[in-house]
């Protein structure tokens, strides 16, 4: 007998069908004698129309308020899924981020979780029930509502996690698993069985999407087993997230991730002078837009040039930015482009081991694909090209790191 | 300047044009200078669609699941209302009906308020906001939420005047006034500019539903002023309900109430025993059945006829508990009948004046309508007559009491 969390997304309890499906689900668990607790979120399409009836009525409704509104998407999942699980002789209790005692801090669509109470969820499993969770909720010190942003559903299941001290929490989701790329890239992408949060961090801020980043350092910081599953077939293992660091004949690299929300800008030929790069990069923060590959080549005649990645969507905006600062500083020119593509391998083996790098260029460079900038981590390279040769250098670097071999 | 709590029920919310709308008018009473709480229902047409969902899912949904499921029809309520305010610059915060500090007992579906505090929606409006309060729900000492059943958020906004002592609860309805019987059923009734609480409360209680019964017991318990105005014309006074009796020159009767949602049962010739009533009617009230009025008959033969009335929805059910009732007890015979009109004069004025009774019958009678049964209250008499004669009933005493006369 085991302490599950189980989480569900929006696709996943989209229907009264699908949430049949998962109370059928729930009842396995329970007739193999475990203890669940499970995390939902929002009916799929249910959070879009709310942020519609919001939008219709204020194009800029304060988050305090957008709050309250999102989260009865989860309310009524909450609800449903009680009732479905009783329906099938399953005793069952929701519970909002309120009643689970979800404290977080104050900064509402996107507030970080302080505090979980483990009594509230242990009262419900100890008088028989399964404790139903509405994900992606909290509440701060004052007492209102927060949410943790888009994806915060996976946190909540993980933080419940490490409140209770489960054996493992499951993330069903759409895909069976994590995979080497992304197999609508590279229909040679496989399924890993294991895969380390240092990796899965790596692979998840890049763009691999099947897990919120926020969960995955939760559940490293907090030594909670995490397993993503599908949702949708029964019986398979999912891919696991490790502690243990891969042995010796560990693959040096574990997957391939890419990138093509991004836009490229230069600034170049920026006088030297101290803090530049603060004197660059500190107006495009405080304009809110995230950066993300930052390079600095100084060239030696007293100039430097900047290059940074940003969203794609915050493209123009920092561009106009960056020409404030360019005309500030008396640097040379602002260049850019947003048709390009990062694509970053990733694995722990690579710490050990020296020849990735020269692999990774001398495969793209023999297909004729220009890096234009490179970026590195202990168990990461990321480099960027251009757009249109984002699917051929996936499939090039998954063949030349042989990740369509079994590991 | 004044302090009010203004309550909008779900057809005056039932759309983003009408949210709006509501905040134009909301914003009109903070322009006068006046200090504003709000107490909103479920835009129309959300419960039921929770409702669905719910019965598509579990037959017999448990209350506290249900209440779950439908506390968040008002949440999103007040969480767009609050937005609508902020879009024409007039500053708002939303309450849940926990975040108010509703306390109720714990009867899931039909919680009763136990106690409101007045400082969390005090704070909100001492900042300068409007206090935009989830009607229907509370909160049990366990931190379980519940809600009031339906037309609750009547209830709501009275418990919340009565905390904050506001100067006077206005519930805004598709009516503009409390009339002297349904103009639909005679287009000479006239709307009324005061009413006292006593006689509202037998109005409502039989059938008037303008307003929920429990807010108007609830605002005559805690003295609090109550108006009901036309939530889609500006500019009317409504009908307030007042406290004080009406002078010497008021008219004797103030309304006609009807009701055709009963059903009569007679139970004939049952033997005299101690406690003959409890032996008929406790049956009847544990299988949940309400019954309204209650006529015994004792003819003098050592057995008694009992004739009552029960909602007409659990007439059948009524019945066959009562044959039970008769078979156990000896009884000769059980008659029913389920096509009756209950009508009803009310009026504190008959307090000091005879004759109402003998006009409301001589009425009647001229007009060939039969009286099956009666029953009389100190400001109220009823008549059960055949349900095809309700209109007729209803317009004859309209216009023996001169209600159609002004005032």
């Amino acid at each position: 007998m085991a302490l599950y969390v189980l989480k569900f997304g929006g696709t996943s309890v989209g229907t009264v069908e699908r949430i049949q499906a998962v109370a059928e689900r729930l009842k396995r668990y329970r007739d193999e004698g475990h203890q669940v607790v499970v995390v939902v979120s929002a009916m799929s399409g249910e959070t879009n129309r709310l942020v519609g009836l919001a939008k219709a009525i204020n194009d800029q409704p304060v988050n305090r308020e957008l709050d309250v509104l999102l989260s009865t998407g989860e309310q009524v999942t909450i609800a449903l899924l009680s009732m479905a699980l009783m329906a099938i002789g399953v005793p069952a209790c929701s519970m909002t981020g309120d009643q689970v005692q979800i404290t977080t801090d104050s900064k509402h669509s996107k507030a970080r979780i302080t505090d979980i109470a483990q009594d509230a969820v242990m009262d419900v499993l100890n008088s028989g029930k399964v404790a139903v969770v509405a994900g992606f909720q909290g509440r701060d010190e004052l007492g209102n509502i927060t949410t943790l942003g888009r994806g915060g559903s996976d946190t909540t299941a993980v933080a419940v996690a490490a409140a209770i001290k489960a054996d493992e929490c499951r993330i069903y989701t759409d895909v069976d698993g994590v995979y080497t790329t992304d197999p609508r890239v590279e229909p040679n992408a496989r399924k890993m069985d294991t895969i380390t949060f240092e990796e899965m961090l790596e692979l998840a801020s890049l763009g691999a999407k099947v897990l919120q980043i926020r969960s995955v350092e939760f559940a490293g910081k907090y030594n909670v087993p995490l397993r993503v599953l599908s949702s949708f077939e029964e019986g398979g293992e999912g891919t696991l997230i490790t502690f243990e660091e891969q042995d010796m004949e560990a693959p040096l690299v574990s997957g391939i991730a890419f990138n093509r929300d991004e836009a490229r800008l230069s600034i170049l030929g920026v006088p030297d002078q101290p803090n530049m790069a603060g004197s660059v990069l500190s107006p495009i923060g405080r304009a809110d837009i995230d950066v993300d590959m930052i390079i600095q080549n100084s060239v030696g005649d007293n100039t430097a040039d900047f290059t940074f990645t940003v969203p794609r969507s915050d493209y123009n905006r920092a561009q106009e930015v960056l020409n404030q600062v360019a005309a500030d500083l008396g640097a040379r020119e602002v260049r850019g482009d947003d048709k390009i593509a990062k694509i970053s391998v990733v694995g722990v083996g690579m710490k050990s081991h020296a020849g990735v790098a020269s692999t990774m260029f001398e495969s793209l460079g023999s297909e004729g694909i220009n890096i234009q900038l490179i970026s590195t981590s202990e168990i990461k390279i990321s480099v960027v090209v251009e757009e249109k040769y984002l699917e051929l250098a996936v499939r090039t670097l998954h063949s030349a790191f042989k990740l369509d071999e079994q590991g």
